[in-house]
């Protein structure tokens, strides 16, 4: 059955959980070791989760896949970046090369990197004026990041790439959460007050003109979104429907993750936000999710980087919870 | 010559400072990155800050030292811990082993470990009711950290164990940064209310006791610090007169770097923090410092494993300033 907006919506339905008892046990590992109980913090709590989500007590990372999702946008041509839009191409290019910032952070933490150029001799519509992607065209979009949550992994990092696309991001945003369009609307690669002005007015004109339409919050993604932001979500939902847990870079990867999260608030379950970035809507997104993300280091990058940073925590959570001896199998002696 | 409070004293003297010319050099490369400016955020900074301490336009991580001292303290007997005394001893066991954090998180991120027990079977004195070390035992803890910080590394990561140390660390901070001795003592490896009264209470009558004496930083560490305290002091100092770049770790390793700020408010430019430990006292200690964490995870473990977390995020900087193709390299467009 090819993938349609019926079939999107059912894979949304009955997701699966993160396996509470073997979370429990692993818990109870981390009580074991020989630190005290709760010094290792944030460490601790990631391994236990990665168990539930991983069905293992001791989570692995020996295969982490990291995807960066690449698509253009019409609203480009509305003088939102402060790029021009043959960049999202040239950068492809520089994946492809290992030239970029995620190659050299995948080389350092031993994941493998995947690129997904969608359709980038064809930019999505304006979304001012038209809806970004036909029923048809969203679909493909979505099956390619399912498609791309099925290879073998035990750790998913999500990133992209797509001039113009922190202003999709925000009329997402917008859309689901509400408020004004400018609070969420970041400098993005680098634009300055007057270039913040002209994405809050196509967010603005984009409202307006989609109307009604945006109360499902497929529609939004479908309307307001690009390839990759529709990609981010399928394999964000892709991820999720085989428990493979996913580090979250910044904000256009959190607008993907807020339709989700509009489609089922546990629908984030499986997600840790891996750093927050500089584009002040992202942090909003992450208050909203409940998420307290594990790197504040002033990025604001996307393909992912700021994930992939985070990967250094995950890998440290899990050789402590792996490596380290007991009370017993070392002979300390536990708190008086 | 044998090392006295004199000499000790005049190692603080005349401290190298970073090399400027290497460090805008490495900033001019971070411009020319495939990047939008600056969008790397704090890894940038670190980039450029690694140069300018190495003198090195690229800087390296081929060699990482950590060094963990570990001593025990007279003040152990005041019920300041949640753990017994011999647990420094054991711990030292489990890190010859490979079984503690520290030696899981080394082995991540390539980093060689060294532990040095100082004196474990000869606590210091109780510092209620005497100087905690001898002028001699206080220059050998010193020279050791010296010794320490001599061998060939590009970066050095410093920790401590030594049962009872917060109580330490809160009464250096409190005799150089002031404020009520509450304000300096928190749970430490898990005491309850009580427990961080009978902390406070030890502050407050080693301060009475010990008195104008306090007016001297290096008498401070002296009197209240333990040999591991003194032998960090050592080692920041060492690593600063080499002008090694070095990653602090938490509460007690701030309190020996207390000391050095007080005798040279320049005299951590060669650190970064690398986490802010749960212990509240070491935020407060880093906001004097002007220093903030690469890292808040929730940890209050010490070993050094805050400031070796750290380390992953240390090495996605040096990988992506090292690694990235210019704009020139990818052909890809500046920005318009």
């Amino acid at each position: 059955m090819p993938l349609d907006m019926n079939a999107i919506r059912a894979l949304v339905q009955d997701l699966p959980r993160s396996d509470s008892e073997v979370a429990a046990a692993a818990a109870g590992r981390q009580q074991m070791l020989t630190k005290p109980a709760g010094s290792l913090g944030r460490l601790e709590d990631i391994a236990v989760w990665l168990a539930g989500w991983q069905g293992r007590e001791r989570p692995r990372a020996d295969r982490i896949r990291a995807v960066v999702f690449a698509g253009n946008h019409g609203v480009a041509a509305r003088g939102v970046s402060a790029f021009p839009a043959e960049v999202t191409v040239q950068m492809v290019a520089n994946f492809e090369r290992g030239g970029a910032a995620i190659n050299q952070l995948c080389r350092l933490y031993g994941a493998e990197l995947a690129v997904v150029p969608l359709d980038l001799d064809r930019p999505t519509a304006d979304f001012t004026a038209a809806p970004a992607m036909t029923e048809a065209e969203f679909a493909d979009a979505v099956a390619a990041g399912l498609a791309a949550a099925e290879a073998p992994a035990d750790i998913l990092v999500l990133g992209e790439m797509g001039i113009a696309n922190t202003t999709a991001a925000a009329a997402i945003a917008t859309a689901i959460a509400g408020g004004p369009p400018s609070d969420w609307c970041g400098s993005g690669t680098g634009v300055d007050a007057d270039g913040r002005s002209r994405k809050a007015a196509a967010v603005t004109a984009a409202l307006d003109f989609h109307g009604a339409a945006l109360a499902d919050p497929l529609e939004v993604l479908r309307r307001l979104g690009g390839r990759e932001i529709a990609a981010l979500f399928g394999a964000l939902l892709g991820a999720r429907r085989r428990r493979l847990p996913v580090l979250l870079d910044g904000y256009v990867v959190g607008a993907a993750a807020a339709v989700l999260h509009a489609l089922d608030p546990a629908g984030l379950d499986h997600c840790l936000a891996g750093h927050r970035s500089v584009e002040p809507g992202h942090g909003r997104l992450l208050d909203r999710f409940g998420m307290l993300p594990l790197l504040d280091l002033g990025m604001r990058l996307g393909e992912g980087s700021g994930a992939a940073v985070a990967l250094g925590v995950v890998r440290a959570a899990i050789a402590c919870h792996d490596g380290m001896a007991t009370f017993g199998e070392a002979g300390v002696s536990d708190k008086d």
